[in-house]
């Protein structure tokens, strides 16, 4: 399909804006302007502004990088978690799935992203370098690698066990129950929270390869 | 799925603003959301401040209410159009649709919508009276009415007929049939019913070759 012009400049900036969108497409895009405009014009202002605002006044967590309205975030400030046991997770879709299988009671670091050489996402690029410094300065028995089933997961994973990894701490990647090429935030509650319970450790893994 | 409590206010107000958009559900939200997060905020504002403007600036046609940066719409300006002859469509997408075939010449009406009882949408809430008075004002000779072939469609079109109709004044609809390269077996029975009664004269076809 060519790309038509559309009948009014205020309109095309509004359809390439919300075509940058992952999964949305001009035709798309067009079909969510016209909603917009076919609205009450207190819809496009809240949305407009709640993004904005999203964007400019986010705060993430001190200690795990989870996105939090206060300083440390509800689960890094519980005492009811085990602080001892971090599960390392791409973002917070994953942090959420997670949760919501009420398997897991350690703690957590969102990396924000995987390494991925193709899209120009390198080691600094992620929360890599800041969960070091947290293996480093607190007591850490093991680090969960609940990252997705892909070569961008796996070479993450890698990295960080490579990398961060030292005597006393036990790595363990979340179970291969699930599908290769599998995003977490996907997967039905029951067979996530199996993963978790029966992760393996990492060193045989590695090992067996 | 539950809806759980995001981890931040500002996240939570944008994921259920964006939510609000159709076809867009929670978890695509989400996804849009996080995915803003890791941008530059310039992209965020750009976005955000595109629809804001949009919605609160545009202009439509004085004459055939097409989304127009001008008073009179290119279209309605033309002096190659056949003014005499008005194509109804539902919205500029349809407009577009039949621009893109090339086989139009005349001009266009935007109702900005169907007569939809069940969705609150009388015919107050779309550019009727404005066809009406198009119609009184002007010599038309003919009035194609393309809107979809939907209970919606065809209500809005009747209506347009017994009210707006007028001696001189050919009233036409889109032909209703198969699609070109469909099978006649997986053609709905209603469509091929349709495409039956309304059959047109092979000689005329053959001559119009």
């Amino acid at each position: 399909m060519q790309f038509e012009q559309l009948p009014s400049r205020l309109l095309e900036n509004a359809v390439s804006e919300l075509a940058k969108l992952p999964g949305v497409g001009r035709k798309t895009a067009l079909r969510l302007a016209l909603y917009l405009l076919r609205q009450d014009r207190s819809l496009s202002s809240s949305l407009g502004e709640s993004i904005i605002k999203m964007r400019e006044e986010i705060t993430y967590c001190k200690v795990c990088h989870n996105i939090s309205d206060t300083e440390i975030c509800s689960i890094c400030a519980s005492p009811s978690r085990k602080h001892n046991v971090i599960c390392v997770v791409e973002d917070i879709r994953d942090l959420l799935a997670i949760e919501r299988t009420g398997q897991y009671h350690g703690v957590y670091h969102i990396l924000n992203g995987l390494i991925s050489p193709l899209d120009g996402i390198g080691v600094d690029d992620i929360n890599i370098s800041e969960l070091g410094k947290r293996i480093e300065n607190n007591d850490i028995d093991e680090i969960i690698l609940a990252l997705a089933a892909t070569v961008e997961g796996d070479t993450t994973a890698f990295y960080i066990y490579r990398n961060l990894g030292k005597d006393g701490i036990a790595f363990s990647t979340i179970s291969r129950g699930i599908s290769i090429g599998d995003d977490l935030e996907y997967i039905d509650e029951i067979t996530l929270g199996r993963s978790i319970s029966d992760r393996i450790p990492y060193q045989e893994q590695v090992k067996a390869r």
